[in-house]
């Protein structure tokens, strides 16, 4: 798969996971407008997609329907804006700016964000509880499983444990050990839970999962790693977020505990383990080989 | 059904539930420690267990078994807690005072307590997609059912949009159309979803669940409705929380817009309609009435 093959891969699915983040949703007229409104404010501002793709590509590269993941592929989209849209919060890392626009609190206020997150995490696992009556045993186990899996990457031992580390953490000197830990549970296991969860809905064997989930585990922790990077190396106009706000909030990154050059080579080896992992699919694995090739050279 | 046969009742079921949701939670050491203890401060705080005890009782009156029914009670009295955190919150309802004991965020502070909210509404849904391998089609089917309803209840057609048109409506005149869709929303919604999501996994018939959603429709507006009520004649000692503060916030309430003695006539009018919904139950719909009735006849 060539740069532009693979340009047209992510842009088919992205036009299909929009097209489905839309319907998932009432439109802006449904009550209460204001909710509604705030909601696609913060799901519908574009992005990348880099976690629905990541559904969608693992649940194709063990022999997967597309239509089969496209609702985790919601989820997890709405699950990051949710936490994207309560880490902006005042009472959190009180951001300003979001994917280049004003946060949510900041254009419908505090209460209204707090609870348009509220409403995208239960609308991610509403959507996931939803089949229709004539679907098979089969599709109800892999949903099921795939919802659990999830439910752990989303709570205390995840997402929202690795932001309560994050808040106790600023300040403070901390191991690279202890950030290890923080980021697999921030940022990794929502990634990693993408790629298992699609596997699952696809039809993984237990051989396919356990490769996939040395994929998932290589580039959730390369994601940030490059976060990282980014957030000294580039201006704020290039990320749509304020940069260089580790720095300000004296928040441990892999580049003040290693350097920018141990950074970099550690993204490397991780670019390396994610695409060997992959290699047994062959075709089928390619998308998810560009798609960590494009998470450790993006420049936002 | 006696007086003390219903105290026993409960009692035995509310036992189940404490055991049952300290059993669906990390311990205190869990790391990372400050997010379990704040969980766990909120969700076993004590109270009366209405939500839960309603979808035991629930999947009990169609002939269901209480195991099966104890996964949604947990995540109801999760859900039910994660939405007191967030609409205590200052840039919420801003309350110091719940259950007789400060608040979440006055103990843990704004930002914990915003992702102790996160946490129990998604270790909620998580919970109901666990199910051990070896469960029936059937169970598989009941479960993924029940989540729907709850989903459905907690979204911006229920909890969430209930709670945006409460925070819209202070300091506002509003018709009683609009205040019966706002409680039928904010209080109404979770309570019929304990309800029809107990009949549900208990396999009610189509009938059964009509009846049902009856009685829950009941329940749910007349739980407001008495809290309204309350809010006017008990103190706050009694209540365990700040008395008195709909009138101080200039919310409309059904004591505000019907007066009390039209508020009473309402919530006897409620009572029986639940009251007959359970006739056809007989013995087993007896702790179904017994709730309503001490609904009803609340003092707190």
């Amino acid at each position: 798969m060539d740069a532009s093959q693979l340009r047209a891969a992510l842009e088919e699915r992205r036009r299909l996971i929009e097209a489905a983040l839309d319907r998932a949703l009432p439109g802006e007229s449904a009550w209460p407008e204001t909710i509604h409104r705030a909601v696609r404010y913060s799901l519908l501002a574009g992005g990348k997609r880099i976690r629905p793709v990541l559904v969608l590509a693992s649940a194709e590269a063990v022999g997967g329907a597309t239509d089969d993941a496209l609702p985790l592929a919601c989820a997890v989209e709405m699950i990051h804006t949710y936490s994207l849209i309560h880490d902006d919060l005042p009472a959190m890392d009180d951001d300003d700016l979001r994917r280049g626009r004003p946060t949510n609190h900041k254009v419908y206020g505090e209460a209204v964000a707090i609870l348009a997150g509220d409403a995208l995490l239960t609308r991610a696992f509403h959507l996931l509880a939803q089949l229709p009556e004539d679907a098979s045993e089969e599709r109800l186990r892999r949903r099921l499983a795939a919802t659990a899996i999830l439910g752990e990457a989303c709570g205390t031992a995840g997402l929202v444990g690795g932001q309560v580390m994050d808040l106790e953490s600023e300040g403070k000197a901390i191991s690279a050990d202890a950030l290890e830990r923080l980021h697999r549970a921030k940022t990794g296991a929502l990634l990693s839970a993408c790629v298992r969860g699609g596997a699952v809905l696809g039809g993984a064997t237990a051989e396919q999962l356990e490769r996939l989930t040395r994929y998932g585990s290589a580039i959730g922790l390369v994601f940030q790693i490059v976060d990282d990077i980014l957030d000294v190396t580039e201006s704020a106009a290039q990320l749509g977020k304020t940069a260089g706000k580790d720095v300000k909030a004296q928040k441990a990154t892999y580049v003040s505990l290693h350097g920018l050059e141990r950074a970099r080579g550690m993204a490397a080896d991780l670019l390396r383990q994610a695409l060997d992992a992959v290699v047994p699919f062959g075709e089928r694995g390619a998308l998810l080989a560009g798609i960590a090739r494009l998470i450790v050279e993006r420049k936002a």
